[in-house]
């Protein structure tokens, strides 16, 4: 039925190889399809400037992707001198998304920088960005832990993401660049393991939709986040079971 | 209950005044409680570089706070020398829902660019600019429908925005600044004069948000936006009878 | 005789509304002619690094026009990266102006920072700046003068601008537009209210001028600047008296 | 009296050297007392795309200082990523200026670009930029006149710039730096060999100042200008005879 | 002897993994210890305009590192709105590299670009990249000349790279970051297929070499460079025989 | 022989004049043919945020060539808004040169600033500046020694830089501009007065070289700079005797 043979609410094969950078605190190679991110996670013991004496962390996460991540070679930002609205629009998200799971007050006066660099584009990379980073996340977190003893453990749940769309009249799970750009709406979808909402994104650029489709949408990512949840905690292991803790 | 005294599901007083620019082929000076947000919309007969020769129009949106817009003053974006992400994800948002309702086959060779500058603001103001920016650009089509004779009217349907919002475990409507800051869930919502979605935008960054919540805030945000689409009918007099037509 | 049946040396319709913004310190629409320029004076309790342990103040102006101010449509200086020659030297012109009768010790270690804003362009729109960033100017450190007793009061003196130019041999007061861009010498004048100047700026890029034209320029100027300087007295009212007190 | 023993009405010894450069088509070095500029101009047969199709030339400046041309090292323009308000509004003044005694239609679609280069800084570099441009320029003029036969010379007069200034209440002719900085009234004035006016520049940012004062730095002007205009014929020989014819 | 244990004239581990884009028309892993860098050719069928109409290709490179491909996270460069001068170096050096084995005429009309893209940098990340960017091209070539009958096949000869240095008295061949930092003569030799030098780039920034160390150095880069270009050859199969051919 | 009738080993005529900046601590005028480069050194009794704490100086330079430097005007890098590559890789070997010769411990913690701005570009910028820096940084040490007693004299050698590059087979010294395009190998050498190699720069872009043609070069580089810095000892006079002692 779609393009490469799945159902639709099938989501397409993932795979998680961790400890990837030697120098990062947390590293992660997400494969979602032929959608390949790295996540590095970098400690710093020092906050933003307007996050200074709170007593708090922060959490910030960058985006880029490698000129010839897509179909034809893209101009490199550092050589425009500027960032594009979509990079900054995806960063914005991806910190936002994983802040909600992070209480910063725990964390303290340390700053963890996600960085999401896309090797590969086949669709989805805003949301196969957040599930890695998550996991690169996670890992730094457990690795300060080896030195510090947190009276609160700062990761306060899971965090997954996943793209869901209508194309044909058909809503479908996770696409994959070409349904992506068939599709009439497209929504991103980040939920954390309790099965409550971060982010909603839908837009219907091409055509508007419909109540019914919306709550269709909803459905199919709700059931795939909780897939990739399933995922997380797997590579997660130990780590897994001090989350929310 | 508010802190001005509306209801949850009551709309701040909206003001809107067309023919604010002599020299704009539209315009707007539209207010909502004390949020105000001046409307320009641009004619010009050539379309951006990678819309070239295909017949077809485009719809650009560009928005800006003035430095005392806000409680206190910001740096200009020109003096820093760069858009802010907010910005680029504000201007993409409000060009995209604006094309979501013109057919740009049917605009011919035009850029109508909308330029949507905030002169005060208190919470609201991507919402408020899309509002405006409908009117703007229905009253800039009409004027070319002046000259040229369109096949089919290149706008297809009216077009508005709110946002809604959880404050304190309870679903509000057109949230105000003070409102805004307080709010654990935020979402934008456009739709249109059908009833359809355009744009969902929901974040939780302080709390994940239940379905339960969502459809609370949908419902809220639907029958705003009818109640706006009332007013911008009422505003465009005898232009609202060939929209969508 | 003029385009639009003025005099040589009259003025057009000037028109000043102050509160115009709820948050800035001191706020005036002022309109002259067509040309309608928002002032706010935003204070801030510090002064710039290269004044700093001097215990003086400091003025500082800012100039925009919204894009659509004029006839066509401008690039937004945000979008281009930088500001034009142009805006560098009218921001310069009023705020070096605006400090002429400014006492900055007696002000004390506070910025005042005026951002005039050009909605609507139809000439003079720099020294119609200069002419309201004045009463926000007055009107913000009156407020100041509310929790801060002045040994000496800050304001020294009145200070207004005008444009005067020759059009086709003859010496006319305050340019619109389309005389401005007939005219062969364009003077832009500062004075205050002791009759001195602040600023003389002419210029004959189109023909030179001779002494006799310059002093009949000057002559207008000078008339034209006493009778704003008139209404910024009505204008200001009570405040107005603490002026070069 | 003054800091060097001048007379109020002297200006500083003048030496102008030309040829200066292997490559321009006009070069001067002048200098001015302690101050140095290098002028160069630079011929291209064609015009900026604003005056493309028109027939006519441009005349265009740009003025930069070395690092070190001043008391203390200066950061590069170039090291910044921009120009200063005080180089635009330079630039401008001398592009503006010379474009003054250029008939663009003479010219024909050919670009001067008038380098100023302070190699020096002790006071009066615009002024004196302005001074030796119009040699510069003259020379490359001349020079195309052996290739090309113009119709009508392009250069209408002669065109030369100095500083004057009120320092304790007397008006003085060609400040230096020291005098600059002491000056109450800075004015900058650009006149043509028919003894007519293109440019008035006064500030009285410290002190305002009368109409008295405005005439007395004007006549101190108007001679210093003649005596420099005099010395420009002297260097210019031979092309001098054009000018105007 | 080293702090890796390997002799002063051994190379680190080099792993070469070709395809790793799928995308791209050429593209290569290239490990040197734990250096990693990813290489991939782009092909544009046009030419940037300084080459325009000349019926020759051009090769491009360009270079960046993964913020945190480093001991500590680097801010990037997009984010900076500028490439440092190092990088700006690099690309040059890469770009300059390439073109000394590739016969322009014979390629066409044709853009080759190089972005060679470090994951985790060990030292030696502009030798890795040269030597990585080679068969990258390479194989890109070659999949052009699939659909392409070239005249002259357009790579002329093989083409590597090495760092050498000077440790304690010792020369040494390619530095890991370790012993970089420790050397007090650093060095980078590109070399073809036939033992020629491209390039020869010696600092002694920390003390200055002689003639003796400088042959030493050449002499262990030229048995360096020799091992990689069999590695290289190894690699490219069948494709290598066309080189030079 | 050459296209200026010199020998293959033959300097071009060199003019060196000191004190041509009546301001900076050091400053040269180095002409070498009808290369022209002006060397400032600026001090400063401050080192670099990264130098800070550490008791010890830095040396710094910049670059530029002024637009009409050159045989056709280049736009500035001030209106560019950017250092090109070239400029950024020549103030990197400038500064690294200077540095190599000075015991920054032994300086204090000053900066010494090189500017070398190109007044007149034929061949051999980069080298010329190298060998002028080094006059104007040892005038500019000189000049701190007057008030400062150094335990250490902080110049410990003298250095200067050549360029050489092989001609139709043929080795040559000191390439002007004609010379430089035609050559096949293009080689920048910078040696200590102690005969030491401080960089070795070369590059075959147009056809790889030979261990023989670089044996050639470098002697022919040996001669040429010990020839320059006979020079420097000459212009130095008294001021030679103290450095490296």
């Amino acid at each position: 039925m779609r393009n490469d043979g799945r159902q639709p609410n099938q989501l397409r094969p993932v795979t998680i190889t961790t400890g990837v950078n030697k120098y990062a605190e947390g590293s992660v190679l997400i494969e979602v399809g032929e959608t390949k991110v790295i996540c590095t996670a970098s400690v710093e013991d020092r906050v933003p400037p307007f996050m200074k004496g709170q007593g708090k962390g922060w959490i910030n996460a960058e985006y880029a992707m490698l000129p010839r991540a897509t179909h034809s070679r893209n101009i490199r930002e550092a050589a425009k001198g500027k960032l594009t609205g979509r990079t900054m629009e995806i960063q914005r998200l991806i910190g936002r998304a994983l802040r909600s799971v992070v209480d910063l007050q725990a964390l303290g006066e340390r700053t963890i920088t996600l960085d999401c660099d896309v090797i590969q584009a086949d669709g989805g990379t805003r949301t196969t960005s957040i599930t890695g980073a998550f996991i690169a996340l996670t890992i730094a977190v457990n690795k300060i832990s080896e030195k510090v003893q947190f009276a609160k453990y700062p990761i306060t749940d899971f965090l997954a993401s996943v793209s869901v769309g209508v194309i044909q009249e058909k809503a479908m799970l996770d696409l994959n660049y070409e349904e992506d750009s068939k599709a009439k709406v497209d929504m991103n979808v980040v939920m954390t393991g309790n099965g409550k909402f971060v982010e909603v994104q839908g837009t219907g650029e091409d055509a508007p939709f419909s109540r019914e489709e919306l709550n269709q949408l909803l459905a199919l990512g709700e059931a795939g986040i909780a897939e990739l949840i399933g995922k997380q905690r797997e590579i997660l292991g130990s780590m897994a079971a001090r989350i929310g803790g």
